[in-house]
Protein backbone atom coordinates (compact mmCIF):
# COMPACT_ATOMS: atom_id res chain seq x y z
CA UNK A 1 0.00 0.00 0.00
CA UNK A 2 1.35 3.55 -0.99
CA UNK A 3 0.42 4.99 2.64
CA UNK A 4 1.04 8.71 1.68
CA UNK A 5 -1.80 9.83 4.49
CA UNK A 6 -3.74 9.04 7.06
CA UNK A 7 -7.59 8.65 6.10
CA UNK A 8 -9.65 11.27 6.93
CA UNK A 9 -13.00 11.37 7.47
CA UNK A 10 -14.71 14.78 6.21
CA UNK A 11 -18.70 14.89 6.24
CA UNK A 12 -21.22 12.72 7.51
CA UNK A 13 -24.60 12.92 6.57
CA UNK A 14 -27.93 11.13 6.40
CA UNK A 15 -28.83 9.01 3.22
CA UNK A 16 -32.05 9.49 1.88
CA UNK A 17 -32.93 6.02 0.91
CA UNK A 18 -33.61 6.54 -2.66
CA UNK A 19 -30.33 7.66 -3.43
CA UNK A 20 -28.50 5.18 -2.01
CA UNK A 21 -26.56 2.63 -4.77
CA UNK A 22 -25.04 -0.41 -2.40
CA UNK A 23 -27.03 -0.19 0.57
CA UNK A 24 -30.86 -0.12 1.66
CA UNK A 25 -33.21 0.16 4.20
CA UNK A 26 -36.52 -1.76 4.54
CA UNK A 27 -39.23 -2.04 6.95
CA UNK A 28 -40.55 -6.03 7.16
CA UNK A 29 -43.97 -6.39 8.38
CA UNK A 30 -44.46 -9.68 9.70
CA UNK A 31 -46.66 -11.73 11.85
CA UNK A 32 -44.90 -13.71 14.22
CA UNK A 33 -45.45 -17.05 15.86
CA UNK A 34 -48.68 -15.52 18.05
CA UNK A 35 -50.56 -14.31 15.39
CA UNK A 36 -49.11 -10.86 16.36
CA UNK A 37 -48.63 -8.11 13.63
CA UNK A 38 -45.19 -6.74 14.03
CA UNK A 39 -42.53 -4.70 11.97
CA UNK A 40 -38.56 -5.07 11.83
CA UNK A 41 -35.63 -2.45 10.32
CA UNK A 42 -33.87 -3.83 8.29
CA UNK A 43 -30.45 -2.94 6.17
CA UNK A 44 -29.76 -4.92 3.27
CA UNK A 45 -27.18 -4.93 0.30
CA UNK A 46 -28.68 -3.78 -2.95
CA UNK A 47 -25.52 -5.64 -4.89
CA UNK A 48 -26.39 -9.44 -3.70
CA UNK A 49 -26.03 -11.75 -7.11
CA UNK A 50 -29.35 -13.61 -7.51
CA UNK A 51 -27.30 -16.74 -8.92
CA UNK A 52 -25.51 -17.51 -5.55
CA UNK A 53 -27.99 -15.87 -3.72
CA UNK A 54 -24.97 -15.27 -0.80
CA UNK A 55 -23.65 -11.50 -0.39
CA UNK A 56 -20.01 -12.43 0.03
CA UNK A 57 -17.13 -14.48 1.29
CA UNK A 58 -14.55 -14.93 3.62
CA UNK A 59 -11.06 -16.89 2.73
CA UNK A 60 -9.99 -18.58 5.73
CA UNK A 61 -6.63 -19.18 4.45
CA UNK A 62 -3.53 -21.09 5.53
CA UNK A 63 -0.50 -20.84 3.78
CA UNK A 64 1.87 -23.76 3.70
CA UNK A 65 5.60 -23.22 3.18
CA UNK A 66 8.31 -26.01 3.65
CA UNK A 67 10.50 -24.30 6.15
CA UNK A 68 8.08 -21.93 8.42
CA UNK A 69 5.11 -22.35 10.84
CA UNK A 70 1.84 -23.06 9.16
CA UNK A 71 0.30 -19.31 8.79
CA UNK A 72 -2.36 -17.09 7.59
CA UNK A 73 -2.80 -14.03 5.73
CA UNK A 74 -4.41 -11.06 7.02
CA UNK A 75 -5.51 -8.06 5.48
CA UNK A 76 -5.21 -4.79 6.95
CA UNK A 77 -7.52 -2.00 5.33
CA UNK A 78 -8.93 1.66 6.02
CA UNK A 79 -13.21 1.03 6.79
CA UNK A 80 -15.24 4.17 6.92
CA UNK A 81 -18.12 2.38 8.49
CA UNK A 82 -15.82 1.96 11.45
CA UNK A 83 -12.99 4.98 10.79
CA UNK A 84 -10.51 2.57 11.88
CA UNK A 85 -7.87 0.45 10.20
CA UNK A 86 -9.75 -3.18 10.27
CA UNK A 87 -7.99 -7.09 10.31
CA UNK A 88 -9.88 -9.29 8.47
CA UNK A 89 -9.53 -12.34 6.06
CA UNK A 90 -9.83 -11.59 2.55
CA UNK A 91 -13.14 -11.53 1.53
CA UNK A 92 -15.54 -9.78 -0.88
CA UNK A 93 -18.60 -9.76 -3.01
CA UNK A 94 -20.02 -12.45 -4.84
CA UNK A 95 -20.62 -11.32 -8.74
CA UNK A 96 -23.27 -12.35 -11.00
CA UNK A 97 -22.91 -15.54 -11.89
CA UNK A 98 -20.34 -16.50 -9.80
CA UNK A 99 -20.15 -19.90 -7.26
CA UNK A 100 -18.63 -18.74 -3.73
CA UNK A 101 -15.58 -20.91 -4.61
CA UNK A 102 -15.06 -19.37 -7.78
CA UNK A 103 -15.57 -15.74 -5.72
CA UNK A 104 -12.91 -16.66 -3.29
CA UNK A 105 -10.52 -17.33 -5.85
CA UNK A 106 -10.85 -14.30 -7.56
CA UNK A 107 -11.00 -12.27 -4.31
CA UNK A 108 -8.10 -13.98 -2.92
CA UNK A 109 -5.56 -13.71 -6.08
CA UNK A 110 -6.89 -10.14 -6.22
CA UNK A 111 -6.52 -8.88 -2.85
CA UNK A 112 -3.37 -11.40 -1.67
CA UNK A 113 -1.72 -12.07 -5.17
CA UNK A 114 -2.07 -15.46 -4.39
CA UNK A 115 -3.33 -18.28 -6.40
CA UNK A 116 -5.03 -20.69 -3.90
CA UNK A 117 -6.56 -24.09 -3.91
CA UNK A 118 -10.33 -24.18 -1.80
CA UNK A 119 -10.46 -26.73 0.93
CA UNK A 120 -13.77 -26.10 2.41
CA UNK A 121 -17.65 -24.24 1.69
CA UNK A 122 -19.37 -23.84 4.51
CA UNK A 123 -22.76 -23.52 4.55
CA UNK A 124 -24.61 -19.50 4.28
CA UNK A 125 -24.12 -18.00 7.59
CA UNK A 126 -26.24 -14.56 8.95
CA UNK A 127 -23.80 -11.86 9.44
CA UNK A 128 -25.89 -9.31 11.70
CA UNK A 129 -28.92 -11.22 12.02
CA UNK A 130 -30.91 -8.12 14.20
CA UNK A 131 -29.78 -5.79 11.83
CA UNK A 132 -29.52 -6.96 8.42
CA UNK A 133 -30.27 -9.62 5.65
CA UNK A 134 -26.05 -10.08 5.22
CA UNK A 135 -25.27 -13.35 4.45
CA UNK A 136 -21.95 -14.83 3.59
CA UNK A 137 -19.97 -18.28 2.91
CA UNK A 138 -17.12 -19.10 4.61
CA UNK A 139 -14.13 -20.78 2.23
CA UNK A 140 -11.40 -22.33 3.42
CA UNK A 141 -8.35 -22.23 1.09
CA UNK A 142 -4.59 -23.14 1.28
CA UNK A 143 -1.98 -21.77 -0.62
CA UNK A 144 1.66 -24.08 -0.69
CA UNK A 145 4.57 -21.95 -1.12
CA UNK A 146 7.85 -22.89 -2.51
CA UNK A 147 11.34 -21.90 -0.16
CA UNK A 148 12.22 -18.75 -1.99
CA UNK A 149 8.67 -17.43 -2.61
CA UNK A 150 8.28 -13.89 -1.74
CA UNK A 151 4.67 -12.07 -1.55
CA UNK A 152 3.42 -11.70 -4.77
CA UNK A 153 1.35 -8.53 -6.88
CA UNK A 154 -1.51 -7.63 -5.46
CA UNK A 155 -4.04 -6.92 -8.46
CA UNK A 156 -6.16 -4.21 -6.66
CA UNK A 157 -9.03 -1.90 -7.75
CA UNK A 158 -8.96 1.83 -7.83
CA UNK A 159 -9.53 2.92 -4.49
CA UNK A 160 -8.71 -0.28 -2.35
CA UNK A 161 -5.06 -0.03 -0.13
CA UNK A 162 -4.71 -3.30 1.23
CA UNK A 163 -1.70 -3.93 3.67
CA UNK A 164 -1.10 -8.17 4.05
CA UNK A 165 0.33 -9.51 7.00
CA UNK A 166 1.19 -12.71 7.31
CA UNK A 167 0.83 -14.43 10.78
CA UNK A 168 1.69 -18.14 12.41
CA UNK A 169 -1.84 -19.68 12.81
CA UNK A 170 -0.36 -20.61 16.69
CA UNK A 171 0.03 -17.11 17.49
CA UNK A 172 -3.21 -16.08 16.43
CA UNK A 173 -5.36 -15.37 18.43
CA UNK A 174 -2.44 -13.53 20.78
CA UNK A 175 -1.93 -11.22 17.70
CA UNK A 176 -5.76 -10.38 17.59
CA UNK A 177 -5.44 -9.63 20.88
CA UNK A 178 -2.39 -7.06 20.60
CA UNK A 179 -4.34 -5.27 17.02
CA UNK A 180 -7.29 -4.62 19.17
CA UNK A 181 -5.06 -2.66 21.42
CA UNK A 182 -3.02 -0.12 18.84
CA UNK A 183 -4.78 2.92 17.96
CA UNK A 184 -7.98 2.67 15.57
CA UNK A 185 -7.69 -0.73 14.90
CA UNK A 186 -10.29 -2.73 14.87
CA UNK A 187 -10.37 -6.81 14.26
CA UNK A 188 -13.39 -8.61 12.52
CA UNK A 189 -15.71 -10.57 14.41
CA UNK A 190 -15.77 -13.33 11.74
CA UNK A 191 -12.40 -13.70 12.18
CA UNK A 192 -11.70 -12.93 16.21
CA UNK A 193 -14.49 -15.89 16.89
CA UNK A 194 -12.68 -18.17 14.48
CA UNK A 195 -9.49 -17.30 16.34
CA UNK A 196 -11.44 -17.52 19.54
CA UNK A 197 -12.28 -20.90 18.95
CA UNK A 198 -9.11 -22.24 18.26
CA UNK A 199 -7.81 -20.89 21.09
CA UNK A 200 -10.48 -21.95 23.19
CA UNK A 201 -10.02 -25.38 22.09
CA UNK A 202 -6.09 -25.04 23.02
CA UNK A 203 -6.63 -24.14 26.42
CA UNK A 204 -9.83 -25.38 27.35
CA UNK A 205 -10.20 -28.27 25.58
CA UNK A 206 -8.60 -30.79 28.60
CA UNK A 207 -10.84 -29.07 31.13
CA UNK A 208 -14.23 -29.49 28.83
CA UNK A 209 -13.20 -32.63 27.74
CA UNK A 210 -12.82 -31.81 23.93
CA UNK B 1 -42.08 -20.18 23.25
CA UNK B 2 -45.63 -20.55 22.43
CA UNK B 3 -45.07 -21.32 18.78
CA UNK B 4 -48.56 -21.36 17.52
CA UNK B 5 -47.66 -20.72 13.97
CA UNK B 6 -45.24 -19.93 11.48
CA UNK B 7 -43.71 -16.72 10.90
CA UNK B 8 -44.79 -15.01 7.63
CA UNK B 9 -43.59 -11.72 6.21
CA UNK B 10 -46.29 -9.71 4.81
CA UNK B 11 -44.55 -6.82 3.41
CA UNK B 12 -41.45 -5.27 2.47
CA UNK B 13 -41.26 -1.48 1.55
CA UNK B 14 -38.47 0.82 1.46
CA UNK B 15 -38.44 2.99 4.55
CA UNK B 16 -37.24 6.08 4.40
CA UNK B 17 -34.02 7.08 6.29
CA UNK B 18 -35.94 10.07 7.95
CA UNK B 19 -38.54 7.90 8.93
CA UNK B 20 -36.30 4.53 10.62
CA UNK B 21 -35.96 4.47 14.28
CA UNK B 22 -33.02 1.91 15.13
CA UNK B 23 -31.15 1.79 11.80
CA UNK B 24 -30.27 4.69 9.92
CA UNK B 25 -28.06 5.29 6.71
CA UNK B 26 -25.44 7.83 6.02
CA UNK B 27 -22.95 9.08 3.38
CA UNK B 28 -19.47 9.02 4.59
CA UNK B 29 -17.43 11.48 2.86
CA UNK B 30 -13.49 10.73 3.83
CA UNK B 31 -9.90 11.54 2.24
CA UNK B 32 -7.83 8.19 1.49
CA UNK B 33 -4.64 7.32 2.10
CA UNK B 34 -3.59 8.90 -1.29
CA UNK B 35 -5.46 12.47 -1.12
CA UNK B 36 -8.14 11.32 -2.70
CA UNK B 37 -11.58 12.04 -2.07
CA UNK B 38 -14.23 9.31 -1.41
CA UNK B 39 -17.19 8.48 -0.36
CA UNK B 40 -18.68 4.98 1.33
CA UNK B 41 -22.68 4.13 2.28
CA UNK B 42 -23.43 2.68 5.79
CA UNK B 43 -25.82 1.76 8.03
CA UNK B 44 -26.15 1.87 11.28
CA UNK B 45 -27.79 1.52 14.83
CA UNK B 46 -29.55 4.53 16.61
CA UNK B 47 -29.49 2.76 19.93
CA UNK B 48 -25.73 2.85 20.58
CA UNK B 49 -24.80 3.63 24.17
CA UNK B 50 -22.41 6.73 24.69
CA UNK B 51 -21.27 5.43 27.97
CA UNK B 52 -20.02 1.85 26.45
CA UNK B 53 -19.47 3.36 22.98
CA UNK B 54 -20.29 -0.45 21.75
CA UNK B 55 -23.55 -1.66 20.07
CA UNK B 56 -24.03 -5.23 21.86
CA UNK B 57 -22.88 -8.07 23.77
CA UNK B 58 -22.44 -12.06 22.72
CA UNK B 59 -22.33 -14.49 25.28
CA UNK B 60 -20.18 -17.58 24.26
CA UNK B 61 -21.05 -19.23 27.43
CA UNK B 62 -20.36 -23.05 29.28
CA UNK B 63 -22.85 -24.65 31.52
CA UNK B 64 -21.17 -27.10 33.88
CA UNK B 65 -23.25 -29.85 35.21
CA UNK B 66 -21.82 -32.87 37.49
CA UNK B 67 -22.55 -35.76 35.36
CA UNK B 68 -23.18 -34.42 31.87
CA UNK B 69 -20.42 -33.29 29.42
CA UNK B 70 -19.25 -29.55 29.19
CA UNK B 71 -21.98 -27.72 27.16
CA UNK B 72 -23.24 -24.55 25.61
CA UNK B 73 -26.76 -22.99 25.42
CA UNK B 74 -27.95 -21.40 21.82
CA UNK B 75 -30.79 -19.76 21.12
CA UNK B 76 -33.16 -20.33 17.99
CA UNK B 77 -35.34 -17.37 17.16
CA UNK B 78 -37.26 -16.26 13.85
CA UNK B 79 -34.91 -13.24 12.55
CA UNK B 80 -37.61 -10.64 9.97
CA UNK B 81 -34.11 -9.43 8.46
CA UNK B 82 -33.21 -13.09 6.92
CA UNK B 83 -37.10 -14.40 6.64
CA UNK B 84 -35.26 -17.39 9.21
CA UNK B 85 -35.03 -19.20 11.91
CA UNK B 86 -30.93 -18.18 13.48
CA UNK B 87 -28.95 -19.89 15.58
CA UNK B 88 -26.66 -17.97 18.20
CA UNK B 89 -25.60 -17.24 21.33
CA UNK B 90 -27.87 -15.11 23.53
CA UNK B 91 -27.02 -11.70 22.74
CA UNK B 92 -28.23 -8.09 23.38
CA UNK B 93 -28.04 -4.55 22.94
CA UNK B 94 -25.87 -2.49 25.59
CA UNK B 95 -28.40 -0.07 27.34
CA UNK B 96 -27.41 2.84 28.31
CA UNK B 97 -25.04 3.33 31.70
CA UNK B 98 -24.34 -0.41 31.27
CA UNK B 99 -20.99 -1.87 31.07
CA UNK B 100 -20.61 -5.01 28.39
CA UNK B 101 -20.23 -7.41 31.58
CA UNK B 102 -23.36 -5.98 33.20
CA UNK B 103 -25.40 -6.03 29.66
CA UNK B 104 -23.67 -9.94 29.18
CA UNK B 105 -25.49 -10.69 32.67
CA UNK B 106 -28.69 -8.81 32.54
CA UNK B 107 -29.61 -9.88 28.67
CA UNK B 108 -28.10 -13.92 29.36
CA UNK B 109 -30.86 -14.06 32.34
CA UNK B 110 -33.36 -13.17 30.24
CA UNK B 111 -33.16 -14.99 27.23
CA UNK B 112 -31.62 -18.01 29.06
CA UNK B 113 -33.47 -17.71 32.91
CA UNK B 114 -29.75 -18.57 34.25
CA UNK B 115 -27.58 -16.28 36.33
CA UNK B 116 -23.84 -17.04 34.59
CA UNK B 117 -20.53 -16.14 35.90
CA UNK B 118 -18.25 -13.18 33.25
CA UNK B 119 -14.86 -15.06 32.95
CA UNK B 120 -13.72 -13.10 30.05
CA UNK B 121 -14.62 -9.89 27.82
CA UNK B 122 -13.18 -9.85 24.15
CA UNK B 123 -11.69 -6.25 22.64
CA UNK B 124 -14.72 -4.74 20.85
CA UNK B 125 -15.15 -6.27 17.22
CA UNK B 126 -16.40 -4.97 13.85
CA UNK B 127 -19.34 -6.89 12.77
CA UNK B 128 -20.13 -6.53 9.42
CA UNK B 129 -16.84 -3.41 8.64
CA UNK B 130 -17.66 -2.96 4.47
CA UNK B 131 -21.41 -2.00 5.40
CA UNK B 132 -22.32 -0.93 8.80
CA UNK B 133 -20.82 0.94 11.84
CA UNK B 134 -21.65 -1.86 14.26
CA UNK B 135 -19.64 -3.22 16.97
CA UNK B 136 -19.71 -5.93 19.35
CA UNK B 137 -17.79 -7.58 22.44
CA UNK B 138 -18.06 -11.51 23.29
CA UNK B 139 -18.48 -11.67 26.93
CA UNK B 140 -17.37 -16.10 27.86
CA UNK B 141 -19.61 -16.64 30.71
CA UNK B 142 -20.14 -19.78 32.87
CA UNK B 143 -23.40 -21.83 34.51
CA UNK B 144 -22.44 -23.80 37.11
CA UNK B 145 -25.68 -26.25 37.25
CA UNK B 146 -26.83 -28.46 40.08
CA UNK B 147 -27.86 -32.43 39.40
CA UNK B 148 -31.12 -31.88 39.11
CA UNK B 149 -31.06 -28.49 37.87
CA UNK B 150 -33.99 -27.98 34.88
CA UNK B 151 -34.02 -25.41 32.30
CA UNK B 152 -34.82 -21.72 34.46
CA UNK B 153 -38.16 -19.62 33.15
CA UNK B 154 -36.89 -16.87 30.41
CA UNK B 155 -37.77 -13.52 31.28
CA UNK B 156 -38.54 -12.12 27.58
CA UNK B 157 -39.70 -9.20 26.25
CA UNK B 158 -42.94 -8.33 25.04
CA UNK B 159 -42.58 -9.82 21.27
CA UNK B 160 -39.56 -12.27 21.71
CA UNK B 161 -39.70 -15.71 21.18
CA UNK B 162 -36.97 -18.13 21.76
CA UNK B 163 -35.81 -21.31 21.51
CA UNK B 164 -33.42 -22.42 24.01
CA UNK B 165 -31.05 -25.75 23.15
CA UNK B 166 -28.40 -26.86 24.99
CA UNK B 167 -25.23 -28.42 22.88
CA UNK B 168 -22.24 -30.25 24.42
CA UNK B 169 -19.52 -28.33 23.13
CA UNK B 170 -17.36 -31.65 21.76
CA UNK B 171 -20.34 -31.87 19.10
CA UNK B 172 -21.41 -27.71 18.26
CA UNK B 173 -19.74 -27.62 14.76
CA UNK B 174 -21.11 -31.22 13.72
CA UNK B 175 -25.03 -29.71 15.24
CA UNK B 176 -24.47 -26.62 13.70
CA UNK B 177 -23.50 -27.71 10.05
CA UNK B 178 -26.77 -29.55 10.75
CA UNK B 179 -28.95 -26.79 11.68
CA UNK B 180 -27.83 -25.07 8.50
CA UNK B 181 -29.61 -28.29 6.64
CA UNK B 182 -32.41 -27.20 8.06
CA UNK B 183 -35.49 -25.74 6.27
CA UNK B 184 -35.38 -21.78 7.57
CA UNK B 185 -32.52 -22.23 9.46
CA UNK B 186 -29.76 -20.45 9.51
CA UNK B 187 -26.13 -19.89 11.52
CA UNK B 188 -25.01 -16.46 13.29
CA UNK B 189 -21.56 -16.16 11.18
CA UNK B 190 -19.99 -15.07 14.90
CA UNK B 191 -21.16 -18.67 16.32
CA UNK B 192 -19.89 -20.62 13.42
CA UNK B 193 -16.85 -19.07 12.90
CA UNK B 194 -16.29 -19.50 16.27
CA UNK B 195 -17.29 -23.11 16.38
CA UNK B 196 -15.40 -23.68 13.20
CA UNK B 197 -12.47 -22.23 14.90
CA UNK B 198 -12.47 -25.52 17.82
CA UNK B 199 -13.31 -27.66 14.83
CA UNK B 200 -10.22 -26.63 13.05
CA UNK B 201 -7.96 -26.62 16.13
CA UNK B 202 -9.24 -30.26 16.79
CA UNK B 203 -8.88 -31.69 13.42
CA UNK B 204 -5.88 -29.64 11.53
CA UNK B 205 -3.61 -28.80 14.62
CA UNK B 206 -1.80 -31.84 13.89
CA UNK B 207 -0.79 -31.28 10.69
CA UNK B 208 -1.04 -27.77 11.17
CA UNK B 209 1.47 -27.52 14.60
CA UNK B 210 -0.87 -25.60 16.93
Amino acid sequence: MTKTQEPVITSVTDLPTSEAKWVTLQKISYIDQTGTQRTWEVASRKTRARSAGIDAVAMGNVLLHPSRPASTLLVLQFRPPLDAYTVEWPAGLIDEGETAEQAAVREFREETGYECEVVEVSPAQAVDPGLSSANMKMVMVEVRLGEGDELPQQRLQDGEHITRVVVPLAELYERLVAYSQMERTVVSAKLFHFAAGMHFAGTQGARYGL
